[in-house]
């Protein structure tokens, strides 16, 4: 969460806080539609939550930072939410263990609604005021926040389902675009000095900061995603059994996990099929390969001759592009083949699929989080994860940008991540 | 399951088992009734199932062992229910993994009262003719089953509230029968020949037989359970810090797992409180304890210079005494102090709580499971495991029986299980 | 321990007791002689032991049981080694962890050998002069105890050498005794009443008492163990794949361990071969099967059509038959087929193998464990742990009885443990 | 590995290269002096080998990648030893698993000494006649590789004493330096363009290349190590209860692992103790603090108002630096305070212990790991570990440099791991 850097606003940005607020708030609500109260409460592993925590833990978060906050003797929704909807914040207290989220069946799904509905409705009445900057940056960051929490409603609901024998759908498969066959080029950027970090005006994550120079030796990035195609080449030349492609601790992960393609595939005969939010269905080689982790990314990097790029040669190539693509607003919940025939710019940099890089999250030089409890939004994450950028076919349009920064452990698949490659020049 | 021994119909017994089918499932019915979608699909740990995979479960029994027998043509609701709902049963083939049960969140509760329903349909139809002496006894052992799974459906969603720090209730607290102060008195048998098992008419499980001749010394039962009072005086005794009461494998346990009170019990201050099916209250020193395991059972017979009772001498205390006590019938899901005065017969022996043996669970001399899958029910676990006896407050009245053999692993903790002494004299 | 029972022994008797302990003390030293300081360190698995650990913990016995008590001001050889060398007794104190008996480097094999000579030497000045029955006692227990460690001892190095890809030999082979094809025969008992448990003069375990009365039906006993050969058609026809032959428990273990063979069994292209103390060898069909778990000799037994025998049918047998047999004496370490042709009797009852009942261990009616710190001998391990008769090729002939009981959990495998049956008649 | 920055050398050279090998070799077997066959065999976590694995391996590293390569033909020492002492170089085969090393008693510790003398003498043979300048750097990279295990022998031993109540010692110690008292001073260094990576004449690992610029901000570096006395500090104001100076992964680690100090202390009191390879004794203020984690030294870094360094800038700081300090040739085995007095130059950069760096371990830009097996060196490990720097008490001073890289993950403790600060400025 960035503070000092935002500027102060005037009233008519506020109604647009109010307006936005609105949006975003409805499309988690949106998205939850297709799901029962059985399908809410369920947690599937450590790593996911149940929707339902998902739509309380939002609306906790505007609760504990704003309304609370603002109004110090309001009276909560609920007293015992504190507890059981704090994710990790060592700052505001004790909270129920992450990997019990799934026991809570009370409250109901009902109550978690009137709760989200009362929450709005106070929010509502306290935008109607002009509100400080810091405020309306606290506001910002709770925007994104359930912007973040969106895509993983979809990535856990995507878990559960696979984690169930029927398969079953989350949606209707959406109609697929005319596709490009786009051959991969390699687009060349020359060595030098560049900065990166958020620098423009608008929203951005305290970890985009502060702006920093980084010196990088030329390379050429790939015009494109990996495709599912390349990626079954890969596998169909040992790639899962040939631990001269893999780093040490990936080669362990599939050993011990029994990893033989990427999560979410399923051999049927000779075929391989994959689920989607849409339920099963063959693969289709113009995809872009997707629920890989970073060791999957960097050995089919290795095996390809070429490798993963870092943050800083992501970013230096995706500033220059619109932020366009496959996103959680086309409801294709699936990546796509590139629709534009190849160009000399690389395409799919945003959505799709979360890139993975080869940079371990670390912080930018000078990083300093915020003070007090949002100041462990980020930081303290800063260890044993990996960078991945550009956001997905779950991400919105609107939260994702050429400096923002997403990170799992090296062994996640759940997420929409995929493959970019880059090669030294 | 038992089928040679059972004696051939009249219709009018038909007529009646067509009465006890009706009442029985619709008791299960009853006892979801309080439970939201939510409550009944979460699995709060392997050895509790959610209440829908009872309520499937219960009813793939009847489909799978009476109407695809009686009708080998005949549409199954889902084919994909046999996979889902199959608990053990080898034969029938392969189930979904135990421990993952509470992932199901389709089939949904509303399909699965669908399919309730509709095999209630078939079986109502099917039990207007008269039906075959082996198919009387395949659905008598259905019933019974059926009881089996409504005491667990009480015993688990009381293990998944118990995981909810709001601690929520199933039901409001039915008011408390008048109890009596009831010395603990030792009721004397002489020792001699006598004969176990099931022998009269009627339904039993097969491990229930042979009946067969066993040696008992003589020995003296204690007149009542063992109340929370007197296992409140072991705990403030150091019961739980002193190896010196514990078999090896508790005291490990003990270590292990923290155990300092029965299982369900929380320290307020200087208080005890315990949860219940009617949320959480102060423990009543003249109740029976409760939920604790055979460990613990057998360390408190040990510190107060008793021990607990063989099968056999349970059994022959037990079949001189009618079936009578708290059952589930009586909707308190919470033992009670003895109601009648102390008399010179044992009291509580069924109903109330299970009462831990100290028998471990083996087959009768001469035991022989039925062929076919049926076989599976009882004759596999025979395997480090402990006997109890005597039904408890969330068992059926018409289920139990002076021969009948429960049975859990020692560390067993969430079922109604409490304690009988018996001393040698 | 049992004291009670033994009756006043004369002096000859204490020079006798002198005798055996100067004879037993030496044997343990004896069986470690092959042994390097490096093979006597290791600890292969929680269950097993150093032989180091073997040495110190046996004289720690007689030093904390023995001298400690008669010469309360004795310096111990290292206050230390109380904690170090304590196995279990909770009343004696603290002790070093059971799984990390393999990080005691220090100290040495050396120094735990002068360990072995000062106690010896006491030992030996103590039983100059007559010693009190009670002391007898004590000492025949520790030296019964020393005998069980040096059992251990051996079981305990073959499993470690068995980890070892190199495969080394304890010994060399001791020449095979001509062996005589025997078929099995089915020695019949009538049924009655049986007293079991031990009642003649001399030294028993606390459990092995008190005498009591069993009924037991009639049943037949197979006249020789089960062979490798006859074991070897359960493995061709699908034994450890088909789970109707397994207790629940039993199909589990085979499951999550892969078992698919007895333990130390390998497999060379088309032949079985298996671990001895002297080495690998291909498999004899004519040898009793051994280290089997007792979830296979229990699912054998099914898949022959016969049983496991009960505690007290292997007692009835066996009291009419001499303590003779393959014991650690012949120095063969590896059970060995029936030298007898066959004969009314059954054969093989004593060495060999220990056999496996269908009895859970579990106190005889009125057992008392005796006061002190020798109450924690066998009482406290009857849970979770099933009875073995008869003794093994590494057990000492003066050791073995046939009211003796040995106990071990059912998933046990490293022991000398084979297959005796049963059947109904 | 490096290969391709080596220069040919003369005959001169390669002389001193056989003495090299004799030295360092010699060293190796110097440090297991003091320990016993028993000391040698037994593998205390599955992190630490035993000193027999290690005396082995180092050999086996000589005979695989020079003997065998030199002379195809040579019969090997033993050849079951190529799987037995492979470490991780899946090129060369199968091995024997890392956590089961401890197992091997047998080859004995006397036959791996005659496999090392075996081996020296075929390479003291093969040094009489000139070798190419692609064997010589396989040989560099060999000794270098042993210098590694000679302190892994160290510290692995340690580990070995700490898991013994009897708190061995290795050796006597060795009598303290006269220290000086030295305030923590801040020395500045400019923001501006710099070369990191080996360049000059000499041995280098292959991650340590290519030299590469980076940008680094202006910092200054503290003037010494962070004290034992100052981490104290940390530790009264709550350090290890207080979540808002740790990492998630390592607050968690905290909990989990019930962390309240640095390992190998010991309260006693309301002192604390420590082990050193001297024994047990009290902590001294004045000594550098040690065997901390990454998660450790960047808490404490936190708590006192600064960070870790950068390998950058390490790296500029202490190439400016003579590579003195106090190493493994001090035979102190434990950090010491600085002997110098304050100066403007930062102190005990190299020695001492090995200081943990705010950078993950990930490939320089353009790094190519060596063709073959000798790839697998480094390489393969870049992901979850942290780069530490300097060198350390138990390291050979002509072992290390300024361009060195070590890496743990960031919970390791065993090693001699200390911190230095750095600030922005």
């Amino acid at each position: 969460m960035s503070i000092d850097q935002q500027t102060s606003r005037a009233a008519s940005a506020e109604q647009t806080l109010a307006a936005r607020y609105h949006e975003i708030r409805s499309l988690t609500e949106q998205l939850c539609a297709p799901l029962s109260g059985e399908d809410c409460v369920v947690q599937s592993m450590p790593d996911a939550s149940p929707a339902k925590w998902h739509l309380a833990h939002t609306t906790w978060f505007f609760e504990t930072f704003v309304l609370s906050r603002a109004f110090p003797d309001r009276q909560s929704f609920d007293p015992q939410y504190q507890y059981l909807f704090n994710s990790y914040y060592n700052e505001i207290g004790d909270r129920h263990p992450r990997p019990k989220r799934g026991l809570l069946t009370r409250p109901s799904i009902d109550e978690i609604y009137e709760y989200r509905t009362s929450v709005d409705h106070s929010m509502r009445e306290f935008l109607k005021s002009p509100v400080s900057g810091d405020t309306q940056n606290i506001i910002e960051t709770g925007l994104h926040h359930e912007q973040q929490h969106q895509e993983l409603i979809l990535t856990d609901v995507k878990h559960l389902f696979w984690c169930n024998p029927l398969r079953p759908a989350y949606c209707s498969a959406v109609t697929k675009p005319t596709s490009q066959t786009v051959s991969m080029k390699w687009v060349a950027y020359p060595k030098g000095m560049w900065s990166i970090g958020h620098a423009v005006e608008g929203f951005c994550f305290d970890h985009e900061l502060p702006q920093h120079r980084v010196f990088v030796n030329s390379f050429a990035l790939g015009s494109r995603l990996v495709s599912t195609g390349e990626y079954l080449s890969f596998l169909d030349d040992g790639g899962y059994r040939r631990p001269e492609f893999w780093l040490s601790d990936g080669w362990d992960t599939v050993q011990s996990k029994g990893w033989q393609a990427p999560f979410y595939w399923e051999q049927r005969g000779k075929e391989w099929w994959l689920l989607t939010l849409s339920g099963m269905r063959k693969i289709d080689e113009s995809d872009p390969v997707c629920h890989v982790s970073f060791y999957e990314a960097d050995a089919y990097a290795r095996w390809s001759g070429a490798r993963l790029p870092t943050e800083a040669e992501w970013e230096i190539t995706a500033r220059e592009m619109p932020v366009d693509g496959n996103f959680v607003e086309a409801g294709r919940f699936h990546p796509a083949p590139p629709t534009a025939a190849s160009s000399s710019s690389p395409l799919q940099l945003f959505g799709d699929v979360w890139e993975w890089t080869a940079s371990p999250y670390t912080a930018y030089p000078g990083y300093q989080p915020p003070a007090g409890a949002l100041g462990e939004y980020n930081g303290k994450f800063m260890c044993n994860q990996i960078v991945l950028r550009g956001g997905s076919c779950a991400t919105s349009q609107t939260h994702i940008r050429a400096t923002y920064r997403n990170f799992f452990k090296p062994d996640a698949r759940w997420q929409f991540s995929g493959i970019r490659l880059v090669r030294d020049v």
